[in-house]
């Protein structure tokens, strides 16, 4: 292995603003990507200025914790279901475990799954402004020697059992959580989708409808309708110095539009696992602080609140650039056309 | 939109050599690999240190196509079922439409999707070096025009169907094929195992089972079987220039590990849609130039030859770090030992 | 194991006649489902008075197939490929074998996958009236040992390897196709659903958008959009001496529904893998010949062409009972008093 | 509608007995199946074999509930999400709710989604000796009114909006609970195997990786690997008067076989979701009460502890069939000739 390193580097743009309405976020705040495929900026700042000319995207955290599963074997299945329905009576031990570890790591919830004499335990914790990888891992890694000194019939298998579960497709982390679950919406007067999208209300439902969830639904795709997150979510990510595998979780999420009574657009992005920090590896980077600082995400807060204000901005970024390829899909040819266009600037 | 942009920085190794044994590669090759997550490097590593212990690592291209598919509207599912059944004799005049639009792309299969009333395409294309994004949309906007004036009771509904499916979750992608479908394989000696990797046959073939087989399994989990394919994915993706949300597909792939009548380990990683070129986006960057022709993969070949060897080598650094990772997780308290290790050394 | 065998007994009824309106089948038809659930046959019932009052159902057939996949071993995963690439020019071979195991059975195509040094075969077959799962049974022994003379390298695994796929859940039976692929469809003028089914097409696209399609997402639902297939697959399947096991596959399918430009109600069923024969085990029984008979699916007809007929009835009975729940529950209250109601009448 | 009905019939044995060794039942019971499968009953009756040379089958009830969920539209995800996190804080009152609608439904838990706008409530109740079905649609109905009642600001979309899930695929049914959670399990002596089963621990383990859990994923399978747990539960489910359409979900359940450090083969079934009921629709025909007083499941018990005895002998049966056709795919050729042979017979 050669030392030191070098630098891979990424094409970075700043967009926006981006308008938003609360109920935590309110103003205006321009967010970094960083890509090599450039049409991504205009697609995302022309969401953007949807934002501004509709009153702002609001955007609600419903939910926020961080998972690490391990999986022990029991000398059967009985023995694995014991285990399994005395662990919720001893969160006291398992929390006391936990804090050893760290002080911002803090044992939320337990779930476990017995499959024959194996047993997965799930392990949900509140990381402050970390993303928190390697904080549930300390975390499991106490909590497995706890486990197998309070029931020594119990065997290691693996300290990650694969039911966290990390940069892996899954249902479980949009079920039982795992990052932040946020909901970006906003509706759309008729008349701001037809001069900035071209476009209307309906042409955007029955888009979502036929692509997003259909299609999706018969490529055999999971808690999954939506045409690019990923895109959107690789940029922020690397942007802001986060490990970006985690866009595979990203990347699962759904958008829900439909026409309001008034005949507007009713548009909403929802993520329910983004995982995203503000402290931790990739943090210390001038670019990276220097984005952070800009969006305002290293204030003097609470723990968890500059990530979170963070996860925000990144769902918001997300609606902006599936909102505008949406738009542009709905119409033939106009997505061919951006490119060469874009492609003739250069 | 501010302009003009910057860059992100993504740190940067080289590690290896890692040990190829044919059939299409042979020799020793280093990687680079781009990342926050400095524990990739030395565990890479650690892997290639394996391919050289163990005569070498074989890795096969299974399968290569690009695809993208469209959606339109009949009057109902008579009519759409009818044109479903007639598009597999009219290959010649589809190719016909894909040849208009590049001189690389060429029309390979078309398989289709009735829901009610609507139809699904999916183009399948041999897109030579480019990871072949940009072409398939090209081809299908000729496509879809071409569909549109032959079947003029046909309407248009978006040009992206999401049956392609790009960068989302699926099924589709690894049955029908997207991207290379790559296979990487060695037998590692039993003593090479305890010696480079501290653990036995029987304890990877173990944890392959109940962490990423069954533990993934429980998670409801899609066509996938990893620790943590997304990691080197993306550490590769970022040192050679390419789009790395393709890592949503690329994580869905299987580890298959068994001992052999011999007591050594057998163990291979099967990645069905690896998505990588060696020309488009990012590939003029001169960081990029240089990871691509350190690893022969600028040289002058047949259309597609390059792009294959560079997802063959992308398949020999995902083997390394999946073999790594398992074999420390078989060990109780070994991956946070390493973790802290590491830290320490910083 | 006690002998002589008795019987279960399910309660059955003929409900209907349903209205179909081509392609394949025209004119009234009633038909019998069994069932333990009471209310299922009002509710097809009130569908079928639908199909009666809006000009009838069309059902067309998209594809037929039935398929065993097979598992071998090879010594490695370039040996598995390369049987995996030479099998679709050997398809005069394999056709031989098949032949050679019975007079309806027909090999169409062959798909493989490759996952490390196992190589997975799947055989798709017509195979005329009956549903055909022991026919395949029969065409795969002989395909494997044809494989395994012609291919001395590969050894035997398992003459089924899951990926058939056989009564589990899956995306493969669906993408490539296994039983018949049937899709019923509908306009339904806005007065005839006021009146028949007290709802509007807005509602009944609206539920079918939130509950069949986003709730069952939620639910980490697979290629599955429908409230209930399975109710009347089991009720048709019982009634018709089918092997009812089938209806896993069977319910995967999905409803597409969306108000017309008219202001009416497009409503359709698709079913990709609806699997039933009117040959076979079970269909020597009494009540089944009955069944079969009335519905006209024991004619004098070429091979296949029974089992279609049949397909397309079951589907009709699908797209009643579909239509008639979803109806039910877009009124708040409604579901409950038609049960309370059934269940004081008796 | 004609009316009144007669009965389909279907074929039912008896097939063992199955000697089961706790924790709950011990001794040997004899299992009715309903089938057209006539292979199923040698079958199932091999399996039961090997439980009384092995010393019997364990099978614990790791958990039990029945869910329902409503589907439910806010103003915003900002008010959804506000109501989602109000309702753990309100289970006194929907435990209220609840009461008034059965003498035995109790609600156990509640989790919910949010999707844009929409809000999804998960009803957990536990339902005593019935299935459940119609007990949680009563709750849910009533749970339903004090919600919208509640919260003002919420209308009307569902009272079932999938996230429940009935007879559908899902993976949130396995990951939250739905129905009885059972694994069985036997530790079978190599001799026993060797004799009765005619294979070896070894081969045993191997097909069910080869097979169902990889095989399966390759089918891109969800939260299942098993070759044919839905014949077994057909069977069992018309002889015991359950809804058979249950066995959807049922289908989605895991072997886990391993050879035991003795040479051993331990083989396991766990099946998460088994949904049966002692009382209810079906369960006064003559034929089924016949059947559940011959296996015990009408005693005078406290409530629900009869429908756990079915469930724990519906898993034994499972396993035993599972058991016995997976050792027969072991060997080329045998599950041909077996059939064969049972043809010849008839």
């Amino acid at each position: 292995m050669s030392d030191p390193h070098s630098f891979a580097a990424v094409p970075m743009k700043t967009v926006g603003p981006i308008r938003l309405a609360g109920p935590e976020v309110e103003g205006e705040v321009s967010i970094p990507l960083a890509t090599y495929e450039s049409p991504l900026w205009p697609s995302v700042d022309r969401g953007a200025r949807v934002t501004r000319a509709c009153g702002g995207l609001k955007v609600v955290v419903v939910d926020e914790r961080m998972t690490r599963s391990i999986v022990v074997q029991a000398p059967g299945a009985a023995a694995a279901a014991a285990v399994a329905r005395a662990l919720p009576d001893r969160m006291g031990d398992l929390q006391e475990a936990v804090a050893t570890t760290s002080r911002f790591a803090q044992l939320l919830d337990v779930h476990t799954q017995v499959a024959g004499n194996l047993l997965y335990v799930r392990f949900e914790l509140s990381t402050g402004d970390a993303s928190g990888h390697n904080m549930v891992t300390k975390a499991a890694d106490a909590l497995m020697k706890w486990l197998l000194h309070e029931y020594p019939l119990l065997t290691y298998i693996s300290v990650s059992g694969n039911y966290c579960t990390d940069k892996k497709v899954s249902a479980v982390n949009g079920i039982l959580g795992r990052g932040r679950y946020v909901v970006a919406e906003a509706v759309i007067p008729r008349e701001v989708g037809q001069k900035l999208l071209r476009t209307t209300p309906e042409k955007i439902a029955e888009i979502n409808l036929k692509k997003n969830l259909i299609g999706t639904m018969l490529a055999g795709g999971l808690r999954s309708a939506n045409a690019h997150f990923a895109n959107m979510l690789l940029g922020f990510y690397l942007a802001t110095g986060q490990d970006a595998a985690n866009l595979v979780e990203g990347s699962q999420g759904f958008v829900h539009a439909e026409v309001t009574p008034d005949g507007d657009l009713y548009f909403s992005c929802t993520l329910p696992h983004l995982i995203v920090g503000t402290v931790g590896n990739g943090k210390d980077l001038g670019f990276v602080r220097d984005n952070l600082e800009k969006m305002g995400c290293l204030a003097d807060r609470k723990p968890g609140e500059n990530a979170r204000r963070l996860a925000i901005l990144c769902a918001a970024g997300v609606w902006c650039g599936e909102l505008s390829l949406l738009a542009a899909q709905t119409n033939p040819g106009e997505l061919m056309r951006a490119h060469l266009a874009l492609e003739r600037k250069k």
